[in-house]
């Protein structure tokens, strides 16, 4: 239909997991004339245009850019500044620019710093979809069907990138949230990075009890689930920890005094206090948890 | 065949996931003729005869292991010192005991204490296997096979015994791994211990950051999985606290170290830092435990 939403010019810059199953879910939608992937590594994006995931490619930004109506930046958070600063000056005057970024507040201050007046072209962008795969091969188009995508438009957002935003994610079947960035920073810090150091913690300090390894013989069904998270990308949350810093020195705070007050509930041998802690907890995520759909 | 191994009567003491699964698996084995269940919550018997789960059933321990030829201890740990003493005055000379606690070394003692010579008929196991949910009705045939079993005999165990509950525990498709109670006390607090207790944290401490619970709407999949076993039975988890406790303080102390020493990372922002802690634990992980089978 001639009348229907449509993007002539996707460009995405990070063509893995996110990107990679971004560019399929709007392929398969038909809402795309045609997709240019973006990023240094060039065999990647080889595989992503055998996997028809991607028209065409370029490994340098400009290139890339040129002709977008909507560029995706899916990369990981500590390569945004640099990308910011050469967008600023290759991205045309009408093309929208959003993000992924499981972090707002740094991201928000790198494109404030680096876009200037450009700043509101951009909307600030989260879909809270993931597994603890990796990479293009690992991207499909179902992904973000009946999951958040968490926007956060700024004072300076105009209203029509706003929409063409919006657009994209209804497209693949996301349902949109809006919120601030504080909001979203502190949320997901307890949500989502929490429980992802949790479990890369888990698995490291058993590493140290057992340098042999043996000990993982005797780990079952409990063991994997807590860990799972533990198989994600080590780059993509080394800057996760340094783009929302503060967000999770908060929540690791907030935890580590509540496993003090487990440990001292077992040091006191508190059967009550432990049962109780217990079965609040079991509670909680009954109520609210059991059935909830989505990977991160 | 009359020569096959064969158990004439069963007594299932507990008959929730994992005493009611016991009894469906050996029942659909065809390896025992009749099944009796006991505990003192007459309306769980009644609804585990109505599935099929158990022939018939009493509320006392005397009645119940009158005739037995084996009898399995399938009640929380906390149940079983006083149950002991029942069985020492109770439980017919011919009969084998064996229990399913997941801790090893509290359960020994109270044995040793409470049965005397008949100490011998007692054979301490543990399947590695379970999932979040609890009672008869969750109870399937299926959960024990391709799971580990972990029997600790003892010196004074006798052989007869020992090779009755390999059988039993054969005759579900488990997988048996024998230890001692020691080893077995240390690799359980590290490999399920741990991450139930770590779990029960993450949601406890969410639920005092947001006591309207509104956060958990941000929760996705990882949230999900690292919190699954948070929703176990919290009286089962207070005794396994309570039961093997020292080895849980060793490891709870080995996190609690670990965890600081990440938020030493994040605090220095020491992205290097943070790359190999986090890199060492998804190779550990993607290594040792991708592709691992059972729920607990």
């Amino acid at each position: 239909m001639a009348t229907a939403w449509h993007i002539r010019q996707l460009t995405v810059i990070g063509v893995g997991l996110i990107g990679g199953s971004l560019a399929r879910a709007l392929r398969r939608a038909a809402v795309v004339d045609q997709i240019v992937g973006c990023q240094p590594d060039s065999a990647g994006l080889v595989r992503a245009q055998q996997l028809g995931v991607i028209d065409r490619y370029a490994t340098d930004v400009a290139s890339a850019v040129a002709g977008a109506d909507l560029v995706v930046l899916a990369v990981p958070l500590g390569a945004l500044p640099e990308l910011f600063r050469q967008l600023a000056v290759a991205v045309p005057p009408q093309a929208v620019i959003t993000d992924v970024g499981s972090a707002k507040g740094s991201v928000v201050s790198a494109a404030r710093q680096a876009l200037g007046e450009r700043i509101a072209s951009f909307v600030p962008g989260h879909p809270i979809a993931g597994t603890e795969h990796s990479g293009v091969e690992a991207s499909f188009a179902e992904l973000f069907a009946n999951h958040s995508v968490m926007l956060t438009p700024l004072p300076e957002t105009a209203a029509a990138a706003l929409q063409t935003v919006q657009q994209m994610w209804r497209s693949t079947g996301a349902q949109l949230v809006q919120t601030t960035v504080e909001q979203h920073d502190a949320a997901l810090a307890a949500t989502s990075h929490l429980p992802h150091l949790l479990a890369y913690t888990l698995v490291d300090t058993l590493g140290r009890i057992d340098p042999t390894a043996e000990i993982f013989r005797y780990a079952a069904g409990g063991f994997r689930d807590v860990s799972r998270v533990a198989s994600s990308d080590p780059v993509m949350w080394r800057d996760i920890c340094l783009a929302n810093r503060a967000a999770i020195q908060a929540v690791l705070a907030a935890y580590s005094g509540r496993l003090s007050a487990l440990q001292a509930l077992i040091e006191h041998e508190d059967g009550a206090g432990l049962q109780q802690l217990f079965a609040g907890a079991k509670q909680l995520r009954d109520r609210h948890i059991v059935g909830l759909k989505g990977e991160e």
